[in-house]
């Protein structure tokens, strides 16, 4: 049985608490939050017991660490896991600095232990089918993958003045996404945005709608757009283009119920949001990682995935401002 | 140059002249109509010449009759072109009368001429794909066959009151279709209906809804449903069903467009009626009448089959009328 | 917290146990088979207790009895459970016999004890919100009910021979589903079918291939057709027609991946078979069951609704066998 | 009647030799091609005379010219035509040349002669409803806008290499397309492209895969894909992301027929290539033509809209080249 601690009781923590739960041969043993009611609330509906995140970081019960506080705490908590042993499960991004995700592959590295970078959408039913039959070869060599993902509806600015802007919050997901599907490192990035959904947003700094194009040493292409708005619900979509064919991914709507009247078929909107969406994923994800720490193989996506992503994010970011493409790896 | 003669210039022998205009190898010489006006205009855009129905059918300078005049006209019609050794295609129903219809078959077998059924259906390019499929094996032998046929709104009621009733009207085309998909006769009928739509249809002795069941002798089974009402336009649906999978041709619709909002993902409606949704199949239907004449092999579907749909209309009739099934054939 | 007692630990056992596990409110407390090992593996990933079924009816710290046995036990387990006062949740069908549902309707109402009959389509989130909207008058008054059911492959002859037949074991379901979208009794119905999968299930007696039509007092048709095998996965959908338009719902398939090739563009099969279309529903039945039981209302679909399911497979049966259609009720 | 003269009588100006033809109100009076057997093929299925070019453009019995010759012809006879007094249907693009597409404006504003570009795809229907319900604000304000253009199959390497590369030979469709949807002008351009499809297209310095970002002065964004190769037919789909919603045009596929065995649901590939995806859209566009010069208004799209369309297309051809953007008009 797999003793977890997590670290972080808001909606991504009960997230992973209910995935635990669904996992057999794993447990939440203990639970921390800043805020004390949500951590005795999760604490109330898992049976976990509520300590500091010292204590958890250092118990001797405790084999894994699940961490879904904010970005900022995400570094101390690293450092503070692989001193002790555990293995890690860390929600992206692993931090807003290259430099200290850096400073964590180092610590990780030393101390052994296994880290998954929380990029769910590996873990979609969809998306992780769509990926197994594009390296089985069904369309041959891919040249052109296309991802797109609207949020239904943009957070409040405040989260978006410190969310270190759409490129590392939202679009970082989409960046995984692109390097898993094409299987050859990016080296050069243009990105494009705007602000167009709220003013407010642009006044903050960041875009709300964006697109960027990458591309690899052998010339394939991958066109990412985002938007913080999504009248029809969450958006996500992917469509790889290879030498054989397509394969594409389409939204999960909210029932298969169609209405046909004299304005025509109309199906339910996709599924609203990513606690939707990736239920399915999130519980994935869990059963992922408790089945490689138990049975000692390096999780995936690791921390270097997680490094690289940040990467693209930065650059698209640069990108942005500069308006200029940016160069990336070397 | 194979030289027409049109019978009746209403609204089907518009759709025919312009399908004559189209197909190469033919030309609309003369036509004839009740109503000076509907022949003269016709004339107008044809370049054809008006004449009478007996001028037309004792024509030595036309070779071939399409009739599209009222149902009570066909067979003196059919009798005339027969005697005079022209090629023909006639409207559906031949007769409302399975007697006059077999009169018919022996005056134009006696004859040797060649005989279309105007059963447009059959030419229609998404139902002809899945029956040369379906014939192909693609989905091994066929168990059930479902046909779905609504139109976008009733006819008045002063022409159901004489039309014959629902299923020799309009449901006499799907019990072609289960003909022509089925490959095999049937044997047994069950038919029940009711006017759900209008009141008035049921005060005229008629049925404005209707589901039937068929079977052959081996046990396939067909099930066909009529409405005179879709909300949605005219709905054209087959499906069928075998040992090794299913085959099934959807609506088209008026364009791909798909508006998603937060009402969910809305497509454009079904093509309004047949002169939009089987413009296609009248271009393919009289193309293979043209070329069946012209190269003297035998139309497809020819007089018999005409009969055959009747006989089944028939028995649906009796079928709703007595609350019984009916034994076909024999 | 609602205690309850699970009879029969066989795939349904297991599903509802699974369902408890996710539903507040609720508890597994003791469970019985007939096999002890199904018993006791079920005891241990729900932790509940292995009992007799005489000990679990009768005992003070159950509330609630889930019947998932086969069916000749159900009439004893419903008249204990009644006895003693428990709330039953029974699996479909109630009894084979038409008589001893009655007696079963007589004891539990004579109790007043809650009962659901398990149909669990009703609680399918797509036809759940079908129905919604159909009750909503999003498309009128209800005209025609298409009703299709496919199983992914047979059963084996020897459980088809003591099943009582497709209409009794399979179509049940749809009778209900039936019942449940035309909210009008149904008065008249006839029945063709045929053994056209497995011609070893036509000398058991039975059919795999059926169409059923019935018709309402005021002549609202419904259609249903099923067959015992379909290559692409569990077929099963629903459309109903109304005076302003059209309500359908479709498969669920296995992801939303297409494949794009020369051959056109292919998506997943349906989903494989009821415990992968149904996990849903089953986990709304049960928590449906556990909220009518807590809050004091009476479950849907009841004792009644089991009955009344029965009395149609019953008269479709019978219109089978002799080939005429068979009037209901009265 | 208007009287047309046809420049060019190969596989384009067969198509606008049929489209005339179905058009009320227009006729083919001559036509020319440096090849006389293709003039007189032509000339035997319409009727039409053969004549020389400077014949036609000077011809006092000719009303219009369709251009439909090589592209180093359409300057020379854009000129004469104007100089004529003949209105102008030219096929894309109007000429490699940006200062010789300015020449022509100039000359065909001088004679003060209809000029339409033959930009087919806006009278596409889908994309002419979607472009119709964007403008009728459907969706709101556009923010985003995706085009997708995949050929089945490249051309060979000898088309290619004097194409004027893919930019200007294939995506200046999509550029007229997104001028068509945006409604603002684009201020600046990022392209990117490889020979993925095929070496050889490489070493004749042209790319078979390539992507674009636009944007607009208020930051509304246009992403292009375009690929040389697809194997599922014509790809042709746009995709309008709006404050309201989405509005997206799917492809028209062969047949509306689907598959389903246990490989899943399989649907027919997309029509094969412009000739069938553009049937309609030649039809309209002929009649729009017509219906325009005959009543006196101005043609859309018209001269100008050919030398927008050019102005992106080298400046992606630069972007390419260079790696860097390309800021646009000023």
């Amino acid at each position: 049985m797999l003793k977890i601690g997590i670290l972080g009781c808001g909606r991504i923590g009960q997230v992973h608490a209910r995935a635990i739960k669904a996992v057999e041969g794993a447990t939440v043993t203990a639970l921390a939050d800043a805020l004390p009611q949500a951590a005795s609330a999760l604490a109330a509906t898992t049976g976990a017991e509520v300590r500091s995140v010292e204590a958890i970081l250092t118990a001797p019960d405790i084999d894994a660490i699940v961490i879904g506080t904010p970005t900022d705490s995400h570094f101390d908590q690293i450092m503070g896991a692989a001193a002790n042993g555990k293995a890690i499960f860390c929600e992206k991004p692993v931090d807003m600095s290259v430099d200290n995700i850096r400073r964590c592959i180092e610590a990780v590295e030393r101390a052994g232990v296994p880290f998954l970078t929380g990029f769910n959408r590996r873990f979609d039913p969809n998306f992780a089918a769509l990926r197994a039959r594009l390296r089985a070869g069904e369309i041959g060599a891919v040249e052109l993958v296309t991802i797109t993902s609207r949020d239904p509806a943009p957070p409040p600015v405040s989260y978006i003045a410190r969310s270190g802007g759409l490129f590392r919050d939202m679009m970082i997901h989409d960046f995984d996404m692109a390097r898993f599907l094409m299987g050859e490192d990016f080296v050069r990035l243009h990105a494009m945005g705007s602000a167009l959904v709220d003013p407010a947003i642009g006044e903050a700094g960041d875009v709300d709608t964006a697109a960027v194009i990458l591309t690899t040493a052998s010339g394939r292409i991958c066109q990412i757009s985002n938007s913080r708005r999504a009248a029809y619900g969450y958006d996500q979509r992917i469509e790889v283009h290879g030498a054989l064919g397509m394969l594409r991914a389409e939204n999960q709507l909210e029932t298969t119920v169609e209405l046909a009247t004299d304005q025509g078929f109309r199906r339910a909107p996709a599924q609203h949001f990513f606690l939707e969406r990736y239920e399915a994923a999130y519980l994935a994800e869990m059963r992922a990682f408790v089945t490689a720490v138990t049975t000692g193989t390096a999780p995936e996506p690791g921390i270097h995935d997680g490094l690289q992503a940040q990467l693209l994010a930065d650059a698209a970011t640069r990108s942005r401002e500069t308006g200029q493409p940016v160069d990336i790896g070397g």
